[in-house]
């Protein structure tokens, strides 16, 4: 069963996702970490639950230029998101004045585990917990003026995380593979060309070990693996679907930066 | 009296810096965000404590190109460093192989103490607990081929930060302006060229009102104002010091990549 983290009437719990609703992990287990078997307490109908990002995270690695088999000759690159840019499914997105033109991506997203430093390609895979849907919202025009990307990748919940986990076991349940996962986006209900995980130039473990060989990733850290279709422009107003068949769709509405209710991304990103 | 977080007999706590040791601050009260009266719990003497990074970010920024009149004319530009970067007073900066030329960079660090959303220039300094002193290792030679910097600064315990918290009332109280700080930075003994925080193209104001217009800081969260000194080279065997005059200095060993013991990152981060 796929893993969420939600609000309802006695907090914040996480819970398996089934039929109708979700079964609330024991309290006290909030993280989903340990292998072991997970013991059940209760059962929340899903219009009593609002869904929250899957994880809250200590570090949000991107990989940048990670498309075809171009960016196979460059050296491989990551960037940082503040964990501040995590989002709900269903929040809004808030288009600042002066971002210019900004651009959702559908990204396949890999939620630590087990801490994970210096992977190698043989156990990089096992230090992951489960994979999950992000849109890592970009401001093409900010990246021409901010070279680092601090402000064209950093603004406040500009990184939609869900709607829930998919654990590796889950996926070979459904005959699936990650490195092939179809990843799809739409905005206002037009999709854009479907695109696939193995169009990725480096694949998920490649990613990983790349990534530890610099810096320590702990239990729900999370990395995004690059946008294998490119982005989509949004503005507010827009609705934005990013979607990984097998795992879920991540729905968000967009709106202008003031129109954000305060106090809602405390929520998310405590 | 300095803020400082320690690790001691009875765990890890915050505390006063006095003559010969800590005062602790009272249990369940370990940080120590709020304005009121401040409860004591007894005493540890400096031999019985080691010093542990004065802070546990979830968002660590530091500026770029922020020394000297020209760097004014450029756009401000961020980066964000990982919170594993995030080191205590006296632990090992461990420099892999393949990291080319590594530099120490003296900084005055600003530590968030209320939650900072699009601060003014009227404002600003408000929402700031106190300063620190920072080392933002550099790898100038991954810049080059890593130009979002994630290796190039990323490595963890690339960021020592300490000895301890000086607020702005403690300053004040010893006639210091923080915009005129003196930043210093020795490696082996041999002193750098003294560099003044007042030689930042940006003033500590101006930075954090930039930042908060992209993203929100939380309790805890640490600014890198930026190096007026520059780096200066730094290579396994060598002890670096950074100072602030009127905080403290802040020394750590250097050694090869293989030589930080198992765990130790744990402390300080967590």
């Amino acid at each position: 069963m796929p893993l969420a983290r939600i609000a309802h009437g006695g907090g914040v719990a996480y819970a398996e996702v089934g039929a109708g609703g979700y079964t609330l992990l024991a309290p006290g287990r909030e993280t989903p970490w340990s292998d072991g078997q997970r013991e059940k307490r209760g059962f929340v109908p899903a219009s009593s639950a609002r869904l929250l990002a899957p994880v809250s995270p200590r570090t949000v690695v991107g990989m940048a230029h990670n498309t075809g088999p171009a960016d196979r000759e460059l050296p491989p690159q990551a960037f940082l998101k503040p964990v501040t840019t995590i989002s709900a499914p269903g929040r809004p997105i808030a288009v600042p004045e002066g971002a210019g033109l900004v651009e959702a991506e559908a990204e396949l997203a890999v939620v630590i585990g087990h801490t994970a430093r210096r992977l190698t390609m043989a156990d990089a895979l096992s230090h992951v917990l489960g994979f999950t849907v992000a849109n890592d919202v970009t401001s093409r025009d900010l990246q021409r003026s901010d070279p680092l990307w601090f402000a064209a990748k950093g603004h406040d919940g500009w990184t939609p995380l869900g709607p829930w986990l998919v654990t590796p076991a889950e996926l070979d349940h459904q005959g699936l593979e990650v490195d092939a996962l179809e990843i799809r986006l739409s905005v206002d209900g037009v999709p854009r060309p479907p695109a696939n995980a193995s169009m990725l130039a480096r694949s998920i473990t490649e990613c990983l070990v790349y990534v530890t060989g610099v810096l320590t990733l702990h239990p729900g850290d999370v990395v995004l693996t690059g946008a294998p279709g490119g982005g989509a422009p949004i503005r507010p107003g827009c609705r934005v679907i990013a979607s990984v068949v097998g795992i879920g769709d991540l729905e968000n509405p967009v709106v202008g930066a003031d129109c954000v209710l305060a106090g809602e991304d405390e929520e998310s990103v405590a």
